[in-house]
């Protein structure tokens, strides 16, 4: 596995492959990788030849009073673990190289970007839309892969390369839980084991409104909320958002129907969880 | 000359010219064309094997009460000069292809964006960097050219080039003037004979503002731009804006030196011109 800090270098190497006719898939992450990682990794050599990881942690994502700093990094072990998926090239720059002083540029997703997580998250999406579309640039992939985990981020990208008429095919990949449930982040490591195991509220709660639904008939998304959200605070969760949206538009519907997207996200202690399902 | 205006069927001819392994060079136009633009074209040849040029009035780069449903337009006319050019292929799009229903991304060039032509046209500048960015991405230029007319805008571009990482050279291009040095642009078709004959003061006050600094070694910015703005408003011109600033961060210079550029922008009558010149 190559490995390559420098936008102009990997520019270079990808040249080479692109002459090769070989076809790039893609996969950005902000590393700490675990088996949700993995699997988009796999996701990608599927659809191409030639496999480009990229961890990085990006600044301009973060709010102020977010966790840029203690994100949780572990370059050595991220290593080993691509390695043995056999990535082709990892793509590891640091945040000067992708930011040089004077950088001015940012994308803008409207709309899709100021609800749910962009509401809470003010500049989130505007961070990620900007760092996507570098990285796109940068590794000229011909499919990238996106975990559903991020629900609103893949719709965001799926929105911009739409809009901006990238070359670029999108790919999401469902998400990987814990053998208990809970969807694997890498902000799982923030919790206590007390909030660890309060937290797989989350997913029962997920599948107890499909099941709310499918077997029982009931549409109003106002009773499946609250109920919701009496699950998850009997568990000392404190709910940031929980919505029963348009799973293209983002936008909350008035009676819930097959195909509509729960999202929500969750604090446990200081942790911020996010999770969804499609209905 | 093919004329495309679907950007399905270009990215499908663009493909085709790549794999041939020809240098695409690119002007993207409003059309409307003068010497100025044939200049560009000139130049993009002399670097590339391959010349498109683009005709699209873009909406999103004009304000609520500014002149887009009266922008100047003659396919007809246009076509038969980059004929003449041997104009390789012509991207003629219609607003919904670039904008399709549902559109929301945009791109902004942070700093540069907000002063001159960007404080008198809130949003301007993001409307030509967005598109801008869209035609990169469905004509993958190797080269662009732009006239140094829109000093601000090609300095713009050239940033957000930069800051995205975009495979794409750009070449600027000198002012082309009339025969009594009025700078070409489609917008002169706006004035009247006798505004048509005053404006000739911007391009004799850029002159003079030159002439004093060389000749006379004046260095006082707001000498210069006072006298400037006294030559222009004796002919019945009402200055937008005037200044003299640093040629890469568009900031206004405390004591002038060369290479300082000189921007201004003067309505005669409802007709706003823009010039600019290298101190």
């Amino acid at each position: 596995m190559k490995i390559v800090k420098k936008i102009a270098e990997l520019k270079r190497l990808i040249k080479l492959v692109k002459n090769k006719k070989k076809i790039i898939g893609f996969v950005p992450t902000m590393g700490y990788l675990h088996e949700g990682h993995l699997s988009l990794i796999r996701i990608a050599r599927k659809h191409s030849d030639y496999v480009v990881c990229s961890i990085f942690v990006n600044p301009i994502q973060f709010g102020p009073n977010e966790d840029f700093n203690r994100y949780p990094r572990d370059f050595k072990r991220d290593e080993s673990l691509l390695k043995k998926e056999k990535v082709d090239l990892l793509f590891y720059p640091s945040v000067k190289e992708m930011y040089p002083e004077g950088y001015k540029t940012y994308v803008e997703v409207e709309g899709l970007s100021s609800v749910l997580c962009g509401k809470s998250r003010p500049g989130h999406f505007r961070g990620v839309a900007t760092v996507v579309l570098k990285l796109f640039n940068i590794v000229q992939p011909d499919i990238a892969v996106f975990g559903e985990k991020d629900y609103q981020q893949a719709l965001i990208i799926k929105q911009m390369v739409r809009d901006l008429n990238l070359n670029v095919k999108i790919i999401t990949a469902p998400i990987v839980r814990e053998s208990d449930g809970l969807a694997m982040s890498s902000r799982n490591t923030y919790l206590n084991t007390e909030e660890r195991v309060n937290a797989t509220i989350i997913n029962q709660a997920l599948i107890w409104a499909r099941d709310v639904f499918y077997k029982e008939n009931i549409k109003s998304p106002e009773y499946i909320l609250n109920r919701m959200r009496q699950m998850i605070e009997d568990k000392g969760g404190t709910i940031d958002y929980i919505a029963i949206v348009d799973k293209e538009t983002l936008e909350p519907v008035r009676f819930v129907k097959k195909g509509d997207r729960i999202l929500l996200a969750v604090y446990f202690g200081r942790t911020r969880l996010i999770d969804n399902t499609a209905v």
